[in-house]
């Protein structure tokens, strides 16, 4: 029997545009810089990039991505500060397992990402969605929850969420810093979206809070170069760091990723990602405009939504009585989809909700899916 | 404060030689084939190995995969039975993650990998040791144990052991199938070094046997190309496959290094990797027969092991009045090392023993190695 042969997780017919598609097309993928990064740093002589990489991965690479961040964000960025990661899926996979029992409680967003979800399932932990608003997860009901259950973690998208697009206040931010402190929890920060603002900065990411000692946050270049890459780092204090760089996993394998984190050094040392980051800065921007108007011009007053300044998705409410799980069947039909808001549920909610994203089509297919999709709503 | 600069997990300075390291040095790691692989693949014109890479792994690499596994093995390896890892300590942490709870208890070879052991660690799971001879874990003590004690999983290395070198015979393998369909068990067969053999092929790979719905079978190209890649696969059946595959680290991220897979892919498909295979098999004889003659003449009588027929290690056993724990400090001081036993026992044992390799250092230095060992142990 001849297997399957799928070269790429999404696995879609011509026809279909599916707005649901969290992720960079095709033409957005950096093949030239990859072929340019991999010539030069495999030209150098040197083969250590193919030996078993230090635990919190290749000095020359976390001085290079420490340069990157603290460029982009800012502020100074530590090179010590940064443990090499397999992306931010294996992040959260790595922060489950050293740093959760099942049977422990995480707090989330709701809605929050919906595949980190399914991870913390398959770690057997408890997820507690709690409610945001404008300016991001919302404090007092934080506190008041945290009166009542002691959660080992609090998981958060504090910048350009997954889904809502929306950003957490720096006064919020260090809020939630505090009340790690007072009641002992740790602090997860998903922070892969913050390199992606279009129309206006977002506040210092809470990386920048890590000495603190409860925050974990963890970035990747799954969002800013290439997914396949499978390459990301977790930013903590040094007791956090100890912990991750001392784990049997790390110790058995060294470094995750110590290859391609080579071939990205070169991408960083050439300067080659801040151009692409610019590149993809200015057609995302092109394409959530477009997303966020043909949103107005076929769906004015049914569909509620804020534009994002940054990120890949447009979170939109309808009105309580519409089913998205069930539109979702209709659109399928005239070859349109998107993802419906239960999935980025943890408790079964949000149907009348829908998550879009404006990363994986150009802008003529980004309005033909949004003409569809309010062609099944109305 | 300028990070400590490291670029390798392996960080001793140059008089120092210690023969309990378990690794290609610099000279065996192919950077000249990485490089042509990369040139060769990133060629081509095709973006898709930069996105998510489809759940059990890129289709093509797979199928390149299946064929070698199938020319090596001789016998058919279905590409639709293969699942890609991180290499195998991510094979190993997400084994753990998906199969056990923390309490559960894993059988183990004693003495076995002392890695999978800190592994096994993180994820609360127990591990009990269970005696070894010259064909391998005995089957009479299994026996009896699962009388008493329901493990989860049986954990072995089947060929050319870590630190032992032994290899399971085939009517073993065979027993320990029936055994793990009896008693519910499942078997993870650590199977990274069956194709690293010198003077003996082993008996088929237990991935033969993962028919029963029992076994899983992981493998590395850390030990065959390099370790730096963190590349591997899982064998299994379908069922187990499906949990693999249906994982919220997978369903999230993608295949596990879905750019370095296609690279790899390029070294299968242009007979790299059979040459760098013949080239190591040829190395590693030499270095291995060194070490063995090197023992012989400088310990005889006191020092007794098995020449292994393939893989990275000997295994010394001493008089039970040595603990080559304490030795290990003397050794030091004339710029010596080995592994001391009871790193790899589970429960505190085998102070008698060292395991070296002869993976890291060329024929001089590992007879000079085993020199100095001699003069402490003497």
């Amino acid at each position: 029997m001849q297997p399957q042969i799928r070269t790429t997780q999404v696995n879609i017919g011509p026809e279909m545009i599916d707005i649901g598609i969290g992720q960079p097309d095709a033409s957005l993928l950096p093949l030239e810089i990859m072929k340019i990064a991999a010539d030069h740093r495999l030209s150098l002589g040197n083969s250590d990039l193919l030996g078993y990489g230090p635990e919190p991965g290749d000095g020359y690479f976390l001085l290079a991505l420490a340069d990157f961040l603290s460029s982009e964000y800012g502020y100074p960025v530590a090179a010590e500060s940064l443990f090499t990661t397999g992306g931010s899926s294996h992040a959260l996979d790595l922060i489950c397992t050293l740093f959760t029992q099942p049977g422990d409680i995480i707090f989330a967003e709701e809605p929050t990402y919906f595949l980190a979800l399914r991870i913390f399932e398959d770690h057997g932990v408890r997820v507690i969605g709690l409610p945001m608003d404008a300016e991001g997860l919302r404090m007092e009901t934080l506190e008041e929850k945290l009166q009542q259950i002691q959660p080992k973690i609090v998981y958060t998208i504090p910048t350009f969420h997954n889904p809502t697009g929306g950003t957490l206040s720096a006064k919020r931010r260090k809020r939630l810093v505090e009340l790690s402190q007072e009641h002992g929890f740790l602090i997860m920060a998903d922070e892969v979206y913050p390199l992606l603002h279009y129309t206006q900065k977002p506040p210092a990411p809470m990386a920048q809070l890590i000495d603190s000692g409860s925050v974990l946050s963890f970035g990747s270049f799954s969002k800013i170069l290439a997914p396949g890459l499978r390459l990301g780092w977790i930013q903590a204090a040094p007791h956090l760091l100890k912990r991750l760089t001392g784990c049997g996993f790390i110790d058995s394998g060294g470094s995750p990723n110590h290859f391609t984190a080579n071939l990205v050094r070169s991408v960083l040392e050439l300067g080659l990602q801040q151009e692409h980051l610019a590149m993809l800065r200015a057609t995302y921007k092109r394409r959530s405009a477009t997303l966020c108007n043909a949103l107005r011009e076929h769906l004015p007053h049914v569909a509620t939504f804020v534009e994002p300044a940054g990120g890949f998705f447009v979170w939109i409410e309808l009105p309580e009585s519409f089913d998205t799980a069930l539109l979702l069947h209709e659109a399928a039909k005239i070859n349109a989809g998107f993802q419906p808001g239960i999935r980025s549920s943890s408790n079964g909610g949000l149907r009348n909700c829908l998550r879009l994203s404006f990363a994986y089509y150009d802008e003529d297919k980004l309005a033909e899916g949004v003409r569809r999709i309010a062609q099944v709503i109305r």
